[in-house]
């Protein structure tokens, strides 16, 4: 089996390069940091990658600092964690440099193209730092409780929370151990929602007045003038796709935000039973069937025509 | 120990009247229809009462519709659940009527008046629910899918989800409990937490945009006519005084609703180390140190210049 393969190949190995994509999320540096904190107690030599920062609200992560932006070293095996696309690395991932070596593609999402040298995909899994949790336990390496909390980070960010329909037995079963090994479940969360600005309760108050509301698709676009106007140097925007997402009749939910250089980033949001990342995927994006996202050149009033427009050939 | 004397009252009787607070929770509901429903299986004979209706969003809970509002009949013993004062059962609780029988007081609120003939008050369990767990648990009653789910339910929404800090590994192991035995974790968290009009999102973003923030306390006001407005029966406002509180640097949030009558809403939410339930006991409410309430009488700016008066003292 593959989860067997890639633990017995990290086993072996003695210098460890670990990679996420570009953009990363809660469950990305959770994952990255997860595991690279667990090998490293094994005696390995690890060093954590990623092209674009680490978010500020996972700052507080233990070893946060240590993910750089431009890996260098020799490495005996390259790990990547919760990509679906090797492009999705960005420029931390160099052919030239790395292509040699056995590339071991660990990963939740169902959109995955099975880009490595031993590919263990599971996208039964809640997040991608539920299958380390696994991993580790096969490689029966300890969980001390720096590697916990970086692993209960990715899952509860990706389940939102624990609100997600992906939230199985074992997702609750591999948090409660999680905590049980020294994660603080409260600190995790109060990081992950309970953490914003008080122009984020403008932003939000702004954005809410726009929401529009048509044959089961919700939407709302975030032009940049907003965010000028309040401030606000992120667009993080909390979880307001999930409460879009919470109307009464709504299947989709979506947000179009307006970025630097002409682009649009859209992303789903879906009820279980509405496969939103069929239409990522053909918007040239991914993810998962019930949150998924993409990036498009354009205006955003033409990109909205256009999106809305896939959507509702999906319901 | 209160526990076993509150399971071997229960395990002797056979007509069990089973009660709980006005304006009740998510606890609530869900820890009288749990325990209800499992003295059932039991083959005692139970009447669960509440003064006024189940919230439309608990009328998916196995047996929401057996809640009365009137409670008659010859009973044995009377439970009383997560109700801190005897006065917070309103009319369902008659002196003369019940007077006489032993009353089993189950309670996990902290400001618990002991009123009752056994009192089991357990201020570290996160909900009620998690209490009625144990003690079915206790007496050997089998915890089928319809009782895990109202159990689940009332630990989902008293911890918000698993957000509060006394979100502990008991209280992570008991919902895994529940979850195995066929509680459906992403019913019961879409039902409390992702259920709300279009109407819901244009209240919070008018009420959003008179957010104020002084000195660590945050707070809003809810006037009447703003519900009237937009046309929203209930006052549900779905988290949105844990959105507020969530705001960087504070410690206290707070939000005002006028009632019919001259009445207003008072609720606290504050921060671990503030004990907001002081200031609501000492204004005749009651709660936890980090959640609380009360109602007091009076035009909406004096009661708000009187409560942020108080609260300032706290800090």
């Amino acid at each position: 089996m593959s989860k067997e393969a890639v633990a017995s190949n990290l086993s072996e190995a003695s210098k460890v390069l670990i990679l996420t994509h570009i953009d990363p999320d809660g469950d990305a540096i959770g994952s990255v940091l997860g595991l690279g904190l667990a090998l490293e107690k094994l005696g390995k030599k690890v060093v954590m990658a990623c092209q674009d920062p680490v978010p500020k609200r996972f700052l507080y992560l233990p070893g946060s600092q240590r993910i750089v932006p431009y890996p260098y070293g020799y490495f005996d095996i390259v790990v990547s964690l919760d990509v679906n696309d090797l492009k999705r690395l960005g420029r931390v991932y160099h052919e030239e440099l790395f292509g040699h070596l056995p590339l071991l593609n660990i990963d939740h999402h169902i959109t995955n193209l099975h880009f490595g040298t031993i590919n263990w995909v599971d996208p039964e899994a809640a997040a991608t730092a539920e299958m380390v949790f696994e991993l580790l336990e096969e490689m029966g390496a300890p969980i001390e409780p720096d590697v916990a909390t970086c692993l209960l980070n990715g899952i509860v960010t990706d389940t939102q929370g624990f609100r997600t329909p992906n939230t199985t037995v074992k997702t609750l079963e591999t948090a409660l151990r999680l905590q049980k090994a020294g994660a603080n479940l409260y600190q995790i969360m109060t990081q992950a929602f309970n953490h914003h600005s008080f122009n984020m309760l403008k932003l939000w108050s702004k954005l809410l007045a726009r929401v529009q509301l048509k044959d089961g698709i919700i939407w709302v676009d975030k032009p940049r003038s907003i965010l000028q106007e309040l401030e606000l140097e992120e667009d993080h925007d909390h979880g307001l796709i999930n409460f879009l997402l919470g109307v009464d009749g709504v299947k989709i939910a979506t947000i179009f935000t307006e970025k630097p250089g002409g682009e649009i980033d859209v992303s789903f949001r879906s009820v279980p039973g509405v496969d939103v990342s069929t239409v990522a995927v053909k918007l040239g994006g991914g993810g998962h069937p019930q949150a998924a996202g993409c990036r498009l050149k354009g205006d955003l009033e033409e990109v909205k025509k256009l999106v809305l427009e896939e959507l509702r050939k999906l319901l």
